[in-house]
């Protein structure tokens, strides 16, 4: 199955999710919006966007073709790559897990967005910044550490051992846990290195799926956009620990 | 199957959305928080949020037992029960859709929440109230008309029928779409009234999900915990348009 990945050319965002799920699963895939020519583009991510002639429209990208399948929200696009991607249990109860495991996940990206954008994502951060600035305290204080300090749980606790969130393999949440530690290293660096020592167990896996050999190949290609102040995570000082 | 749901037992929060679902079943469940006795209550629901026999503990309520499964996140509890309950799509692309549609109203909640709670949910409403009037100022003018225009045009498009979201059946979705809808003229009376009109196949939707013998006879009863200020639909007349 050849796979068309819709979303925006220029940021990690929450495409980076489904990137990362594709680039390890070594599925063939385009990222449209990335790339020029015709019914490529941003330009033709918009125009799908609209098209009447696709029955599931998307709210937002990334969304997902495959085939005849339009598939938007990012963990449900990872809920159907994972099994054909080798990215999921094989058992129900294993699945259910892995995508309940992914939608906490989500709320944590989200909330990850919300420090810089806490009135509006509509107006530009320059319009919030007191606001972010509260915002982003509660966040570092409170709101990292009981996510992470759930998912460090999550990996102490599984029974199958404690190198993966799910079960004995790497499934599509161990790579978004990733993602989550790295835009948090980026956006946060102060308030992560106080707090490193809380989350062995989420760094150990961070550094597994950072070496594994597709992922590292992807990291260091011209693929991986770098973080940047348009993205989900952003780095301004003032909204880091002191 | 007897299920069991654990949630908060003074709102209707993110439980309602399971709440409406085994209503409309006609499932055999204990809302086991609003229950006393041995095993029932709050402090049954804490503690088996932190038991350590609970291999897939849940980041927060919502949650439900069904035998020996326990399943967190609203959109994946719904998405276990769709297909038990006789409200979701028989085929993987009818129910990825209705999921995905899912997913995109669990967005929409969360920004409903945070227009009382901008800054950290961790504070009180009186501690956020300048940022609750900027972001719910944004919700009302930007934000419900993206996610209901979206909504409204889902049910222009579908093909199989103006009347649900998803197929030519009722399911999981067109419920808490309606919970929605009735949580936003809780909490936002003026700027709804204001925009009825533009939303004529919801409002339809609505009203049929209301008057479905199941859930009629739910909204009547005691089970139905009324919309109140601990909740995520809270009117603030502060909040709402002049």
């Amino acid at each position: 199955m050849k796979y068309q990945l819709y979303y925006w050319p220029s940021i990690q965002g929450r495409g980076e999710f489904v990137r990362l799920a594709l680039e390890e699963g070594g599925a063939d895939y385009i990222d449209v919006a990335r790339e020029s020519g015709q019914g490529r583009g941003v330009s033709a991510m918009m125009q799908l966007m609209d098209a009447k002639r696709v029955r599931h429209a998307p709210f937002a990208p990334p969304f997902l073709q495959a085939g005849r399948l339009f598939i938007a929200q990012t963990a449900n696009i990872l809920q159907y790559l994972g099994p054909r991607l080798g990215l999921a249990a094989k058992n129900d109860a294993g699945r259910l897990w892995t995508h309940q495991l992914q939608l906490t996940i989500a709320d944590f990206v989200l909330e990850a967005h919300d420090t810089h954008h806490p009135v509006a994502s509509g107006l530009y951060y320059e319009d919030q910044k007191p606001e972010a600035r509260r915002r982003a305290a509660d966040f570092r204080d409170s709101r990292i550490p009981k996510f992470l300090g759930y998912f460090e749980q999550v990996l102490a606790r599984n029974p199958r051992g404690q190198h993966f969130l799910a079960g004995s393999r790497l499934s599509y949440a161990d790579l978004s846990l990733f993602q989550i530690m790295a835009g948090l290293h980026y956006a946060f660096p102060r308030a992560m290195a106080k707090s490193a020592r809380h989350y062995k167990r989420i760094t150990a896996l961070s550094q597994l799926v950072q070496d594994r050999p597709r992922i590292a190949q992807y990291l260091a290609s011209e693929r991986r956009i770098p973080f940047n102040e348009d993205g989900i995570f952003r780095h301004y000082p003032e909204l880091d620990a002191n």
